[in-house]
Order: C-alpha cells, then sequence, then structure tokens
C-alpha cells in the first residue's frame, strides 16, 4: 500500500479533516497520479450533507481532477511518469456489457465504479476521491490533458463539461441549432461555452437580467429573463434543445414552453423525481431527458475539442485547506463558476 | 340553422339523453356530414364524467367518425355529395402560426378548435361531437376515407390511430426498428398494427400471458410478461421506441427499462402529471414523450398507408342506443378493442 494525505468525512458527518490514507499498490495496468488540482462538484456537497450512517465507510469527494503521471504498472502503455491526465467520476467499469463495449462506460450495465463512493471491483474496498494529494486508477479511465489546457481551470471539465457536452453532442447540437441554458453555474457556463463553439444561436435563460453581461461573455448571444413574462412569452417553442442545469427541484413547465417542436429538454444537475405535465410534452411533441457524466469516447473527443478551442472552466483557486469555504460558498451558489482545489499544500 | 339527433349530457349529468339538436347553417367553406359510424374514446369517458357546473354547456362526445358528405357549401371544392369522409378530433385551427404552417394543427399556438368541447372560431358557440346523425365542419379538416377501408372499422383510426401513428412516424419507427408497446387496448392494437407494417420488429408488454396468441395475430412478434421480472430483465435496454398507452397513472420506471440507449418513451392516453426518476432517464440517456393527436398531412398519410396495408380497428360495432353499455364497459376495459357507434338508429 502507499501512503499520502486527504480531506476525508468520517461516518456520519459532513465536515472534512486533513488525515493520512492509503492508496493501493499499483496493479499491472494501474497509474498513479500526483493530483494537481481538483474541482469541487455540486455532487461534493450532495454526498457530503446527504444522511448517512455512523458506521458508514469513509467520505472523501473530489471526481474531476487533474495532475501528472508518477507511476505505471508494467502492463501500462499509454503514458509515461511526468504525463499530465485528467481524471473524471468514473475509474473502472465492466467492460464487456452492451454500453461498455459502446463506449457509454457512464452506463455500464454493472455499474460503473465511481472515482468516490464507489466499489473497487477487484478487492471490493470502498473508493476514496481527489481532494487528496494522490491517485490510483486503471490507466484506461485516466486521459491525456491536451497542452495548453491550463491543469487547474481543466479539472472540472472532467465532470461538469463532459455533462454538458454528451447531451449538446448526441442531440446533434452544431451549426444553426437554436440552444438555451438554464442555470448560469458550473455546468451552464461551459454549457454556453462548448454550445457557442459548437456554432449554435444560445441563449442564457435567467432570473435576473444581471447577467446579461456575463452571459454574453461566456458566448451567448442572447438573454431570457425568465421572470419576465413578456420575455417568455416572446422566446416560447423557439429552441430545439434546452440544457437545463438548475441544481434544485423546479416547476419544468417554463422551460419546456421555450422548448420548439420536436425539441428536447435535458435535464442536468439535479437527481431526483422530476415531475412533468403530459400537455407540456404532447403540444409540440417534445421531450424531456436527462444527462450525467460520459463514455471514454466522448470525454476524449470533448477534450480535444476544448484544446482546438481554447475551452476551459471559469474557476476560483483555492488551496485545498479552503475547501469547507469552498462547499459553504458553492451552497450559497457563490461563485463564478467553479471551485478548484490546488492540493499541492497537501505533502 | 340544420336540425339533426345525438346523444347529449346536460349540465354536471354523465348520462347521454337521444335529443334533437341544432347544427349551423353551412358556411361558405363547410360541409355536412351524415355521421354512419363514430367511435368510443377514453376521452369521451373522461368528457362525461369529469366534474362539471351545473350550468356548464351540454356536452356531446364523439371525435372520430366517418360519414358521407350530404351539402357542400359554394367554396367547397375537395369533396361532393356522396362522397365518403373520416374526421378526427380537430374541426378547425388558426392556420397561420408556426404550427398550422407547419402542417400540425394539433399544436396550433392560438388552440385547436376541438371537435366537441371545442369554441367555434366564428360564432363562439361550443361544438357538438359526432355521437350524433349529422355533423357541419370546415371543409379543411375532413378527409377522404380511402376506398377499401370498412368506415366503420375506420373511425378509430380518426384519433386512436392518428395518435399511435404520429410517435412512431415522429420517431423514425421502420424496418429494423425495435419497438414494444404496453397495454393491449384501442390505441395499443393500433400502435402494433402500424409499427409490425411499417416493419418493425414488435413486442407486446402485457400484465398477463394471456394475451399472446391476441398479440400475435395483430402482428407482435412477442409478448413480455411485465409480472415476470424474469421476462422483463431479459428486456431490459432493448427497445428504441416503447409506445406506452396504459391509460392510467402508472409507475414508468419498468417501463424505462426496457428503452435502449438514447431510445424514447412515448406516453400516450392518459393527460395529467407524469412523474419519472431522473435516474432512469439518466442512464442510457433516454428520452420521455407524449402525444396526442395529429396534423392535417399526417392524418392524411395514415389514411393512405391503412388503405395500401389494409389496416382498420378491430372494433365491436353497437347500435348507438347502447352508447351507456359502451361506456361502462370500456371503463372495465372490457373491449376488444374499440368500440363503434352505428348512427343509423337515428333518424
Amino acid at each position: 500500500m502507499r501512503t499520502t494525505t486527504g480531506w476525508l468525512a468520517h461516518g456520519s458527518t459532513s465536515t472534512l479533516h486533513q488525515v493520512p490514507i492509503l492508496r493501493r499498490s499499483l496493479r499491472r495496468d494501474d497509474i498513479a497520479v500526483r493530483v494537481d488540482y481538483c474541482g469541487v462538484c455540486h455532487s461534493d456537497l450532495h454526498a457530503l450533507r446527504a444522511p448517512r450512517d455512523a458506521d458508514a465507510p469513509a467520505l472523501m469527494p473530489g471526481h474531476e481532477f487533474t495532475g501528472v503521471v508518477t507511476e505505471t504498472g508494467p502492463d501500462v502503455t499509454r503514458f509515461r511518469v511526468g504525463d499530465s491526465v485528467a481524471v473524471g467520476n468514473i475509474v473502472d467499469s465492466c467492460g464487456v456489457c452492451a454500453a461498455c463495449t459502446a463506449g457509454q462506460e457512464n452506463f455500464c450495465r454493472d455499474f460503473p465504479t465511481l472515482t468516490y463512493g464507489g466499489t473497487d471491483r477487484h478487492d471490493g474496498s470502498t473508493t476514496l476521491g481527489a481532494y487528496s494529494r494522490e491517485y490510483v486508477l486503471r490507466d484506461e479511465f485516466a486521459y491525456p490533458l491536451p497542452a495548453g489546457l491550463d491543469p487547474a481551470a481543466a479539472a472540472p471539465l472532467m465532470c461538469a463539461g463532459i455533462t454538458v457536452w454528451e447531451p449538446l453532442r448526441a442531440l446533434d447540437v452544431g451549426p444553426g441549432t437554436r440552444v438555451a441554458v438554464s442555470g448560469l453555474g458550473g455546468l451552464g457556463h461551459l454549457a454556453v461555452k462548448f454550445a457557442a463553439a459548437l456554432g449554435a444561436e444560445v441563449a442564457v435563460v435567467s432570473r435576473s437580467a444581471d447577467r446579461a453581461a456575463e452571459a454574453v461573455r461566456l458566448g451567448a448571444h442572447e438573454v431570457i429573463v425568465s421572470t419576465e413574462p413578456s420575455q417568455m412569452a416572446a422566446a416560447r417553442d423557439r429552441f430545439d434543445v434546452l440544457i437545463d442545469t438548475i441544481p434544485v427541484p423546479h416547476d419544468l413547465s417554463p422551460y419546456l414552453g421555450l422548448v420548439a417542436m420536436d425539441g428536447t429538454l435535458s435535464h442536468l444537475g439535479h437527481l431526483g423525481p422530476i415531475t412533468v405535465e403530459t400537455t407540456d410534452l404532447l403540444v409540440g411533441r417534445k421531450k424531456l431527458s436527462s444527462a450525467g457524466s460520459g463514455g471514454r469516447p466522448a470525454t476524449a473527443a470533448m477534450l480535444e475539442f476544448c484544446a482546438a478551442h481554447g475551452i476551459t472552466a471559469d474557476i476560483e483557486l483555492l488551496p485545498s485547506a479552503q475547501v469547507a469555504d469552498a462547499l459553504d460558498r458553492l451552497d450559497r451558489n457563490d461563485v463564478r463558476y467553479r471551485f478548484v482545489l490546488d492540493l499541492s499544500d497537501l505533502s
């Protein structure tokens, strides 16, 4: 086993403490990664604050990170020591089911191994995330970080980025597609950048006109203020795709109203039941979908696209010792647009 | 005005009485139709049994019918006296909005004029349906009934038929598409016939194996018994399209489980809120949609398709005087597969 340091919550608590932890010795197809930067995802907040039993496994969040390969197992051919890599929220899958064979390891029928809170397929241990100075994983689930992408600002691409990339690609967003993005946070700001770079006409739906300049700076062509009935009415039935990144339960009806005939509302970033009025789907033959994470080919394609278009997240970089502040501010939506922890303060 | 006879429910009551009623004198673009056959739709049952005020407009159901043109307005060029016609649940629309211009009058932004319980766009009266010996409507919303289609068995095509036809076509069902149909009633049995004739591989999802022979007779290639966990597990992720015609609220999760990656569950025949678990959509990037009725081009195309493939509904034909029995039996799901009223018992 290997020793490193990270931020861990014990039992039923939600407070993270800096502690030494063990990582497994490298298997033949493993790499060890020095974690330099790890994004702070809403999922981390949910995981920490969800009710857990006192005897639950310890929780170490962190599933969008970048770093440098420090060691490779004997069968690893894709990476060498010193390579820059990026890792997302999946670190293994069965590899043989229809989803895995199709390159959609995120839909693995045997369930993918999550980067934290998952169950290792070999030793049954609970995975600990990348709020940590080192991570060990199968090389197949690490991606070369393209040169030119800032490694801190690239970290959020690995969860927030791929989560918006997959539906945009699955829904064939490209030149001429009319895309609306609701919610301008970690997911939403990347959805705007991606959709604009894909050539779409992009609108941001926001509760306040205050965000207009920001939205335009990110690449949006217009802002629709959701609290202005006249603006919502004027935008009715206008968008082929609506990427809804509002991270709390909300009434979908006004947003489905913006979707064009045969268009799709893709609902991201909130896990739980959704209720929708049949007639909001029926009139205009609209579709509701949901997305999260992505498969390996799509993740690699997204990183290449980001490198070609100079896209990374807009981040606020904090020493990892400030993780509690980051989580509190994230909970208050006080972030433009993603916190990234600098793990170099851990030994 | 013109006088005819029909089955009417007054005020808040749900009992239909045979009464004389008035139809409007023909406008320049109107036709008068002698109603020969009218299907009994679940909507009729809902409309009659929904709470209504004592001073509510009288209700005469009936929105899928066939008959013969008896008179034409001076501007009518599409029909002549003696022509066989079919009419569905829409008898007018604004004609100028984006939906109407696209031939989707069922999504008219100004709301289509429904065949019963609608508001006439010219005189503001409440439309009375086709549980009646005569109906008067704009010629544009009547369709030539193709020769060779039995006029009684063709009547249900005009609501049940088009309601399943539109999603099948919108979802590109054709040779090789894997289609499942849940619920084998008025909508479901036509979905099976259409999907099979379109060349799809068709499965019926039924609560009981008793329906297997029936399903195969209708064109299905297999039956999946929803109460058999092993059958549902074996069918997981297998269908590109699932047409869900179960007419009451139900848990969508087992049905979404049958949908393949990037596939769609189209929910028909129940109006009201639907609740879905985000993860049931997310895992496999599945879509939920809803459909009902259809536009004029699709309705005309469906009738041509039915004529080419010899498709009509499987019906039980009753004299219109037995309408109360038909509604009661429909409510008990005691129908194979659609009741049709023979209006020739009305003078």
